[in-house]
């Protein structure tokens, strides 16, 4: 995808898509929501060669979505820790999840559970005025003139 | 994104990554909930190479979120319309749109608008039974065992 034409066109999908548009960036994000900070927890949980590893936290951390904090000096190591806009992400990925789980859920899939009551917690998008689901709405985009 | 892995694993945010796991196949379902169905109406929207948006048809097409119907016989042309699975993933796309929008939301921006009243809708993810923000929730993850 061509991100420069996306990065400040109209479209606000196309902006985040600009920004966490592929596969890796969005599990790396996943991954920052469960709590992994370090380069090899990340490699781990996820199986990604260290490039590609590499090349995804540097473009999270350009794009402000993570911030690189150094926990050790001696040797220097660093840590990337989700800022307010990767958190800002994660309803995004809890709604994907949702729908990723219930469109291709044969077998056994992970639970979204709320951690005060333990019950499972289902993310559907509505409109926040009304509480609708906006998948029961009719939808118009307005583009800019 | 080794998607045969993430295809049948426990997350159900990777299952969905395995499928629409890139900028483009999300950019084709954009469109497609904005109404086009022809291969030459998502290749001027979007800019796009042909042999990366055949390829992106075919996989959304095998993947199940588009149907291909045929509209002309002479000469052959088929259009792709979003099946069932396609159209419950556009509210994720909603709510991936708030996000990019307010995150990245300098300059103009295109906006949803209920088409029945007018009113400019704010896309917001939820827990459905309590139709609290998952965003103020603390919430843990149970992975299958």
């Amino acid at each position: 995808m061509d991100s420069e034409k996306y990065c400040d066109g109209p479209c606000p999908v196309g902006r985040g898509l600009a920004r966490v548009g592929d596969a890796w960036s969005m599990m790396v994000l996943r991954d920052a929501g469960l709590g992994l900070t370090r380069f090899d927890q990340f490699q781990k949980s996820l199986g990604i060669a260290p490039n590609i590893l590499t090349r995804r936290l540097t473009a999270l951390t350009a794009n402000g979505l993570l911030e690189k904090r150094r926990y050790s000096e001696r040797p220097p190591r660093d840590e990337y820790v989700l800022t307010a806009a990767g958190r800002a992400f994660l309803p995004v990925l809890h709604a994907f999840g949702a729908w990723g789980g219930g469109t291709f859920g044969g077998g056994p899939v992970s639970r979204l559970v709320d951690a005060a009551t333990g019950r499972v917690v289902e993310p559907v998008v509505v409109d926040r005025v009304t509480g609708r689901p906006v998948a029961e709405m009719e939808l118009r985009v307005e583009v800019p003139v």
